[in-house]
C-alpha cells in the first residue's frame, strides 16, 4: 500500500471521514453497489429542492428551463462508466499535498442513465462565438478564499461528444443524494471533477471559464505560482483485490503459499487497456495477466493472474498499459495539488 | 469540531479511507439514504456465497439450517434503528487510541426488516444451561494476533428481546454488501459491534464467550491490562447539521448574522431523549431546543433551535439528556480503546 510519511492533520481527517473510497475488495463487482462507489463532496450535499429546474442559457438562441420530467421524456441512454477522483493516490506523494488524503480507493463503476447533453445543447442552439459550456452545481462553499458554487466548464467539442450525459439514474435507481440528485453531468473518460453534481445551470460561454475549480483547482503544477496544465482525462491504472485475509490495523494480507489467484480491474481514459502485468520482485520482473472483456467502452476491464506464491513476505505490484502506449510508472510524479498520481499499486502480502 | 492533536498515521488512514461516516448534513434525513449511513468493516466485505445457509446450533434441542427464503417466509418486522459505532468520537481523545479515527460521523438511521431472533431461537429450543448466543459472521482476518471470523455474543435475555432482528433488508431493499448481505443481526439500542454482519452461525452457549471481540476488543479500560467493562448500550448524543456553508479545508461554517435555524438529531440507547440544549459560550449558558417526535422507539429524534446570531466567531455546542438522567459531558472520558466518547459536539461558526 506504500507508506504515508507525515502524520495526517485535523483538516485532512475531517475530509477523510466525510468522503469515502471503495474498499478494494469491491473490485470484485462489475458495477459498484450503492454506497461502495467513491464519493468526493467539495462542500455539503445540498438539500433537494422540489422546485428544481435545469436552466440552459448563455450564448444560445433558445434558452431552456427543463424539469426532471422534461429530461426523462427525452431520448434515454445508459452507459457503464468508471469514475476516478483526480486526487486518487494523493496521500502517497511526498511531501503530501494537503487536501482529501486518498490512498488508492477513489474509484467506482456505475451504469449511468440519462439523456445526451448534445441533444439539449442542440435544442438550445449555441451561437457563433460559443467555445465552452459551464456547468454549475448547487453545492456552495468557500475554497481558496472564494465563496462559490461548484462550477466547471468543458470545451464545446467535448460537451458535444455523444456519450456525455445529463444523468438522473445510477445503477437503475434515482441518483443518491451524494451522487448528485436530481441531475449530474457524466463525462466518460475524464476524472471526477468534470462530472458536476447537483446540476442547476448550463451556460454556453464565448470566453473560457476562469473560475476557481478551472483556473486554480485541478491544475497540474510543479510550482505553486505557475498556471499549470488542466487535469482532464484519466491516466491508466490497475488495482488488484488484496488477496487472502487482512490484519485489521496494518491491512497486511495473509495467504496460503502455493496457487493464489489474483484478480483486479484496469482502466484508462486515454484508450482501451491493452495489458496488465504483475510483479513480486519490486518491479524487475513483470508477468502478464489474462484480460477479461471490458464492462463497457468507458469502464474497467477485469484481469486475472495465477501466482505460485513461495513462503515469504512480498510486495505485489500491478500495472496497466493502454492503447495510447501510456503505462503506469513505478514511482509517483509529484505535483502541487496531488493530482493524477497513477503510480503502481503495492500490496504487502505474507505467504504462509 | 474539536482538534486532532497528533498526526494520523498510515494504519489509521488505511482504515479511514475504507470505512466511512455519515456527512453531518445527512442528519436532515429521517432515514439515512444508502451509502450515507456509516460503515465499519473489521476485515473485508465477504463475497456472497450462493449456497449460504444460517446454521443454528450449540445448546439447542433442534439445530436448524435456514435459507434466506426460509427466513423471509417467517413473520416479518420492520424497525427504524439509529446505529452508532462504539468508536465514534475516538479521534477527539488525547492521547488518541490507534484504530479507526472517527470524529463524530459514525452514525446512521435505517429501517431494518427481518424476522425476530427470539422466534428462531424458540424453534431451536435452548437447553437448560444456555446463557448466551454467539453470532459469527463471514468476515475473516487477524486482530490482536488472533486469526478469527468476526464473532460476538449476547446474553440470552438480550437475544430474546422482541425487537432483536435477523435482518435481510435495509430501507426496503436487500442488504447492501457492506451492511451484511445476506443477513445481519440488529440489536436496537446497542452500539454497532453487536449487530454482527454476514451472519453464518448462531450458537447457543452454556458458558460466556471469551473470543477476541468480546473479551479483548470493545471493553472500556483505563489501563491496558485490566479486564474492563463490556461496551453495550449507546450513550446519549446530539449532533447538529453544521449551519451555513463550509470552507472546503477547515470545514469552518459561515452564516449570516441574525436568525439562524439550527437543526439536529439526538438519540440514546438508555431510554428516550428528553432534552437537547444548545450553547454558544463554551457551555456556560444552555438553551433548550424544541424536540420533534422520534423516528421510532429505537431511532433518533429531531430538534430545532432558532439562534439569534450576533456577528463574530463562535463554537456551537449541543448536548442531549435521556430519561435515564444521562447527559453528555463537556469533555471526553478517555479509555484505552477509545469507546463511548459521547462528549458534546463543537461546531466552529463565523457569523458575518
Amino acid at each position: 500500500m506504500g507508506e504515508v510519511e507525515q502524520g495526517i492533520g485535523a483538516d485532512e481527517l475531517q475530509l477523510a471521514t466525510r468522503n469515502h473510497g471503495m474498499p478494494l475488495e469491491a473490485l470484485r463487482y462489475d458495477l459498484t453497489p450503492a454506497g461502495l462507489h467513491y464519493v468526493l463532496i467539495h462542500y455539503d450535499v445540498p438539500d433537494a429542492q422540489p422546485a428544481w429546474r435545469l436552466e440552459v442559457g448563455g450564448a444560445v438562441r433558445s434558452p431552456l428551463l427543463l424539469s426532471l420530467e422534461d429530461l426523462r421524456s427525452r431520448p434515454r441512454t445508459t452507459i457503464p462508466v468508471t469514475l476516478e477522483c483526480a486526487g486518487n493516490g494523493r496521500a502517497l506523494l511526498e511531501p503530501r499535498p494537503i487536501s482529501q488524503p486518498w490512498l488508492l480507493e477513489a474509484v467506482g463503476t456505475a451504469e449511468w442513465t440519462g439523456t445526451s447533453l448534445a441533444g439539449v445543447l442542440e435544442e438550445a442552439g449555441p451561437t457563433g462565438g460559443a467555445v465552452e459550456v459551464l456547468f454549475t452545481g448547487a453545492d456552495r462553499g468557500i475554497e481558496g478564499g472564494e465563496e462559490q458554487d461548484y462550477a466547471r466548464s468543458l470545451p464545446l467539442a467535448e460537451a458535444l461528444r455523444p456519450e456525455v450525459l445529463l444523468a438522473y439514474e445510477m445503477n437503475g435507481a434515482p441518483l443518491p443524494p451524494q451522487h448528485g440528485f436530481p441531475l449530474r453531468l457524466v463525462v466518460p473518460g475524464w476524472y471526477g471533477m468534470a462530472h458536476v453534481k447537483w446540476l442547476r445551470t448550463l451556460t454556453v460561454l464565448t470566453e473560457p471559464f476562469e473560475g476557481y475549480q478551472q483556473a486554480r483547482g485541478y491544475r497540474v503544477r510543479t510550482e505553486p505560482d505557475e498556471p499549470g496544465e488542466p487535469v482532464t482525462r484519466v491516466l491508466p491504472r490497475s488495482l488488484m483485490i488484496p488477496p487472502g485475509i487482512p490484519d485489521f490495523m496494518t491491512r497486511i494480507r495473509y495467504v496460503e503459499s502455493g496457487r493464489v489467484v489474483l484478480h483486479g480491474r484496469a482502466w484508462s481514459g486515454l484508450g482501451a487497456v491493452t495489458k496488465v502485468e504483475v510483479s513480486w520482485d519490486g518491479g524487475w520482473g513483470w508477468h502478464e495477466a489474462t484480460l477479461e472483456a471490458a464492462v463497457g467502452a468507458f469502464a474497467w476491464r477485469g484481469w486475472r493472474f495465477e501466482w505460485d506464491a513461495p513462503q515469504g513476505e512480498f510486495e505485489l505490484l500491478c500495472r496497466a498499459t493502454d492503447e495510447s502506449g501510456a503505462v503506469q510508472p513505478l514511482h509517483p510524479r509529484w505535483n502541487v495539488g496531488g493530482y493524477r498520481n497513477n503510480a503502481v499499486q503495492r500490496v504487502r502480502v505474507v505467504a504462509r
